[in-house]
């Protein structure tokens, strides 16, 4: 038997475990230490109650003969897809129940898409990135190209004269930047895209996070989309799913390349290598899109931005430089006096007790630049702005 | 961008959609028809009261802020995987944690362990065989070779002096035939792979239904079977988890090939593609384990084995050709006179308004065999076999 030897040539991804170590060493030192940790994008927030009450009620369905449900459809139920296809239908996008896959979470579908794709093909990918963009192409063995994201073009890369590849990813708004792709700018993203017969891996984990008019929250906003793009998004962020695992990927039907509808191979794949979510979690997920539901996710998102407006001021009154914290949960701060991330990640332990994810973990690009997220208490929060004044005043 | 040219290779799938039209049709022309199926699969008993009560805990769990569960480890939480190396125990099989992989379904595992493998492998499998083997090496493009399973092996193809091959799966109690090697054939097995270098993809969905001391539940339980095996299960049949979506994958720290332990790279491959089952599916699992869950699942499993007994002594009456209805919840009939196996469904359906599955939907081997289930309740299984006496007398 011969192992896939790609997996060779992947980087070893030290990041959180390195992060870990250190964060755990000074605690040891410093048992009196109050750490704020701000490193990690994962919530922190309880289930909302209409969720809770769904899950209770799709347990107790579970447990009699006449409401128990086996296997269901491996692309979701209609009753959840059919709650998304409304929720698009708010930002007037049409779609089919049959572009709908519901999944366990966007970084499986992210990750498991690549099924449809040939080894041949050309990735490209900005820098900095989210690292499975990358590693699930170096394990299949593709080519990878990367565009710049940097100060020049607000952590936003654009395609441009020379631009070649075919699969294109795009997170907007961006982990780890927070920076945001704007209506016009998404739009000679498509144009390209058609133009190249390329495809666009559109990455929408954070949408929720989105109230400017002017900031899509589905690259199916713009038109000629359907011809060029996926669409992954996930309840992780949207409704404190991270532990719960329901995410959805839009496969147009119109997507076709070398004869093949992306949408029938996707329908192929998962039903031969998926057998849907738990359709206790689909219940749960419908909840989130009920008015209810609606209403109480967007308080615990409001309430996480207005983490994010409390961390944006505070490094705007240190006349800092930082990208996102508007439309996102992730403030992307320049290291100040060029400190490269690494030594400010250290600076930022010991002198504050805050801990962040240094940039360079997702790139050569983010080499000076720091990660922090909003997922936290308001009061760790403004505990922590307070602690970042005082050292970096 | 290029599709994934294999998926054009692949054989349309219409088996099940077929038996439903066929299904559909005949009762609409017969409304007053009481249709029994015991075509598919699937489960039909509610989950067990310990897991009910596991489940709507963890569901309080994930509505408060102490007890909330974000993102869990994607091998799974100790929990349960202590617990299924507890059931490990008990079969004599010793595991490490680091050997147990918890995943949403023995199908998804079974699915995508291939990333971990090289594409110029040339694949074994049995014919006739659950057709996920297939297909997911189809869409990869390996070469795929076939052992014939027939009445003069019972179904159990052995390795013979010609036999050649890199990746071998083995289903244990089988899907479709509900035959099962015993420990002299898996010895001989895991002493062929390890001669050979191979690998044996042990799949031990249907492990609960035996419960005869000479056959095995485990791979693990034959010697040497940790230097060259993976064993797939899954609470799907053990404990009624078709749609609740939950099993376990064991990659022995051992494995290794090319320098590749083929733990780490499915650590690597978890961690980058997938991002651990929910939180409160794993509370669910554990409670299976626990003493009242495992006696409340196998109280279930006694109910559908009494199935199986009933038919089998039915077609042991009637002098029928069968395998499987005994350590397995499937039968697998032999066509009367030779009919195949399509014509023996019409004669089915349309006589004893029964619905079962065609054998040649697994394979030319299965030309003239049926597949019945016991997933049924016992008045439809008795009413079924008076119907099957009353029509093959």
């Amino acid at each position: 038997m011969k192992a896939n030897t790609n997996y060779g040539k992947l980087q070893s991804s030290y990041l959180f475990t390195d992060i870990a170590h250190r964060v755990a060493s000074y605690q040891k030192e410093n048992p009196e230490a109050k750490i704020i940790r701000m490193g990690i994008g994962d919530v922190t927030i309880p289930l909302c109650p209409a969720v809770i009450e769904a899950l209770h009620g799709a347990v107790e369905d579970m447990s009699k003969k006449e409401t128990f449900h086996g296997y269901g459809p491996e692309q979701g139920y209609d009753f959840l897809r059919s709650a998304i296809q409304g929720y698009y239908k708010e930002k007037n996008v049409e779609l089919s129940l049959a572009d709908i896959f519901i999944g366990d979470g966007a970084k499986s579908d992210v990750g498991n898409i690549l099924d449809l794709f040939a080894l041949d093909n050309t990735v490209v990918v900005p820098d900095p990135v989210y690292p499975v963009y990358v590693d699930t192409n170096v394990m299949d063995g593709r080519k990878i190209l990367y565009m710049n994201a940097d100060e020049s073009n607000g952590f936003l890369p654009m395609p441009q004269a020379d631009t070649t590849g075919d699969i294109f990813y795009l997170c907007s708004p961006n982990n780890p930047t927070g920076a945001a792709y704007n209506r016009e700018q998404l739009t000679q993203w498509v144009n390209f895209a058609r133009q190249q017969k390329a495809l666009i891996l559109f990455d929408a984990a954070y949408e929720i996070f989105i109230d400017d008019p002017d900031i899509p929250h589905s690259i199916f906003e713009i038109p000629g989309a359907r011809e060029c793009a996926i669409e992954f998004c996930s309840l992780s962020k949207t409704a404190g799913f991270t532990g719960v695992r329901c995410g959805y990927t839009i496969v147009p039907e119109e997507l076709t390349y070398d004869g093949l509808a992306l949408n029938r191979m996707w329908v192929r794949r998962q039903t031969t290598k998926f057998n849907g979510v738990s359709y206790i979690t689909q219940k749960g997920a419908a909840a989130v899109f009920s008015e209810t539901g609606m209403k109480q996710v967007k308080d615990v998102i409001a309430y996480y931005k207005e983490n994010g407006k409390i961390m944006a001021k505070t490094f705007e009154e240190l006349g800092m430089v930082f990208f996102g914290g508007y439309c996102s949960p992730y403030i992307w701060l320049k290291c100040p006096k060029d400190m490269e991330s690494w030594d400010f990640f250290d600076l930022m332990l010991k002198e504050a007790n805050i801990v962040g994810t240094p940039g360079s973990g997702f790139g050569a690009n983010g080499k000076n630049f720091f990660r922090l997220s909003s997922f936290n208490t308001k009061e760790n929060t403004l505990e922590a702005m307070e602690r970042v004044k005082k050292i970096l005043k």
